[in-house]
């Protein structure tokens, strides 16, 4: 018994049985106590410690469940054999961290940064007190796997009036983030498959490509989007583009090039096109180009949207509307994915989209970002000389050619010094040597309209305009 | 000016530039109007439609957007080239789904859900209403890729006390389930690693990964978890594992094992441990089994968590703890996925749990659970001659040895006719003829506690037992 002599501390806010199983453990683990040894009968031992015989069982047979000691009926507990590691208690807990020191920024003129000033969160803070209730307690679990079908619902709407999508919500699969929807699609359509990507284009993109066995080739871009010509010639089976605004230069692809894009893809079975619709919401004049799925009769075409944009970047709600086959398809072979976005904002996106609310948000939002636009080209305009707007005029950016002999760096650098963060071309071309030319993507979505000019005016300065 | 002779209908909803829009480019891809063809000046086809001239301006930068028209400065609108294309203007909108036929279930004895009646709706609700507000408007944005640091600070404290798991926030990525988690680690490991997963097991994970390159290979499970010998001889790198609590045998993987485990991945540099700690919130005896991380002092562990079960299956928060080597590979490598769950939830859970909402509902479900597994195996024992209970009595089910004769397809068939679904294990192995006995498994939590009798004697009814 002596073996067993610890000390077991009554005072402890730990208890009893805890304090010994966590002696016994480590005289095991130390070697102090051998493979094979007997453990003292549990009556014995709770005499021995002057504890009871219920201690002493649960601390048994925590030792038991780890695999420590084996119970033998009618024979007792015997110690387990085990290999040798230097086990290590760590101690430390969690170091408190120094509170990261961050850079600076007055303004930050990122090209996917939204407004947030007028976002509607007394109505998005009323639809979440109706969803968030004992009433809807079944929403808690499991949902469907495409996304909830009042969701699905109310994107078929939305992308049927505005953007001339046709489909129905069996069709549309919700997931958090295009990235995300973009990663099923690649392992829907298979390794083998090669993709074609907008050379600059949406950078995230190409990233992602990387990570998988899958071929990729960049595709060039003129003032009618994508070259769509190049596609002949070469082994690309799935083309990603943004036809109705090239990121970042804000193209519109030509009809000419849609029609060739659609009568390419329906050359062969296995070629599709994904056609990523961002920013869409967001044209200031005139109709606002139809998408390319409205045109596409051979069940083609692969959409992509997004909430992040038209919404908040940070709710993490994107869908994908599946030609029918391949949604045919994703059900067989990929339906063990659940859907990666919370039910509950699910719901409360889509009542807030019945209720109109999703619309008059849109509705307000594109005037003030057409009134940001056009502020952006007014301060802009006197240096046309040096400032050349290279970019369409609509969505949350422009792409401004610098030309005051200074590289891209070094505008990002200077624009640095004067605490403001601008992003560089080449930053979203796949060959990093891109562009002879320093060309800068000024996203003016983000800085509050009445500083606008001021924000603008001290880049200028900085860059030496 | 004969080719516009449209008819505009100014009694229409749709504007006059819309209509004359949509009538020369229907006319262009009609093929009514050539490539090459000078449309008339702005001026006079105002005076001949009768419209202004800012009407017709509008229609035709639309077109010139759209890539139909070309304006030349000086010269005019022309018609641009145009492969053919038959274009479908599709015109059925969505069509009103019949609404699905459901199965009926009385029951459902699912191993993942969860008991619902018991959510602290009104907390939740209350930290949201917190967290949904103007003063909140920078959550709006796009946050740390990892996931909020608030969140990631409770987690971190939350592993320490619960599961001896030493990590740093700053080890801690955020993100939309397991599953997507995992993705992420086949990416960051590379395709040419070899994976290791338990037969039976969670079968999304084999699943998923038979969908990318990696070899996957099956390790046999017996009464002391997953057998480790098997390894050594083997070519897998990465061993996927549920160390605390096998799925779905409930085994806890012997001290023994674990040792061998953490001494085959020290072995060599490019192995690891992934250890899936799902559950192990709910053990009702003894002390809780330690995590496989807290044992590791070579940094081999990966450890993966989830709120599925210990709060909301619905919410799609997980979260794994890489260690350092392999966290800095990641900010390397993958940094540009953003964090896949909405901001605004991380800070309502980071709140709740912070608030210690968190720990007060897992001691109380923890309790009901305790419950309703006493319950379940109170109504079981007097049939142990035909139903043997060979898992482990902890989580959220068990798996049950039916020894009537049937198959595990007639014990699910009949099951069902009497509108109570069950598992068979067959569907958790990665060979579908695994196992000779018919074994069931059957989760009790998500059956309410004052019915948990009559479903489970109607399912016994339904078994002819």
């Amino acid at each position: 018994m002596e073996m067993l002599s610890c000390q077991l501390d009554r005072e402890s806010s730990s208890p009893m049985y805890e304090q010994l199983y966590t002696y016994i453990k480590t005289e095991i683990m130390s070697g102090q106590i051998s493979f094979g040894t007997k453990l003292p009968s549990k009556r014995k031992l709770a005499d021995f410690l002057k504890v009871s015989q219920n201690t002493v069982e649960t601390a048994y047979e925590q030792l038991v469940a780890e695999g420590f000691v084996e119970g033998v009926p009618r024979k007792g507990y015997f110690v387990l054999a085990s290999e040798d590691l230097e086990y290590v208690q760590r101690v430390n807990p969690i170091k408190k961290q120094s509170s990261k020191k961050k850079e600076t920024i007055d303004y930050n003129f990122h090209p996917s940064w939204i407004d947030t000033s007028y976002f509607p969160f007394n109505n998005w803070r009323k639809h979440a007190r109706n969803i968030i209730g004992p009433e809807n307690h079944s929403l808690l679990l499991t949902g469907e796997q495409q996304g909830e079908y009042v969701l699905r619902e109310e994107i078929a709407n939305y992308l049927y009036q505005a953007r001339g999508v046709h489909c129905s919500p069996n069709e549309i699969i919700v997931g958090a983030g295009i990235e995300i929807l973009l990663q099923q699609l690649i392992l829907l359509l298979g390794h083998s498959s090669v993709y074609g990507v907008e050379d600059p284009g949406y950078h995230v993109i190409s990233r992602i490509l990387q990570n998988y066995p899958n071929k990729v080739f960049p595709l060039e871009v003129d003032n009618e989007g994508v070259k769509v010509d190049e596609l002949g010639n070469s082994p690309v089976d799935l083309v990603y583009v943004t036809p109705s605004h090239h990121f970042p230069y804000g193209t519109v692809l030509s009809a000419n090039r849609r029609i060739k894009l659609l009568n390419w893809a329906g050359g062969l079975a296995n070629r599709y096109i994904i056609e990523d619709d961002y920013d869409s919401e967001f044209r200031y004049s005139g109709k606002s180009i139809p998408s390319l799925q409205s045109m596409d009769k051979r069940e083609k075409v692969i959409y992509l949207g997004t909430f992040s944009k038209s919404l908040i970047p940070s709710i993490r709600i994107s869908y994908m509307v599946l030609p029918k086959p391949l949604m045919n398809r994703y059900k067989e072979e990929l339906s063990f994915f659940q859907c990666t976005v919370s039910r509950i904002d699910q719901h409360i996106l889509a009542n807030f989209m019945k209720d109109g609310d999703f619309e008059r948000h849109l509705n307000r939002m594109r005037k003030i970002y057409r009134r940001k636009l056009e502020k952006t080209l007014e301060i802009l305009k006197p240096y046309s000389d040096i400032l050349e707007i290279v970019s369409d005029l609509s969505g949350f950016h422009v792409v401004v050619e610098v030309k005051n002999g200074w590289t891209e760096d070094m505008l990002v650098q200077q624009a640095k010094e004067a605490h403001l963060k601008v992003y560089p071309l080449s930053a979203y071309a796949m060959d990093k040597q891109y562009g002879s030319h320093p060309r800068i993507v000024l996203g003016f979505a983000g800085v509050p309209e009445e500083e606008l000019e001021k924000a603008i005016r001290t880049l200028l300065t900085s860059w030496g305009i």
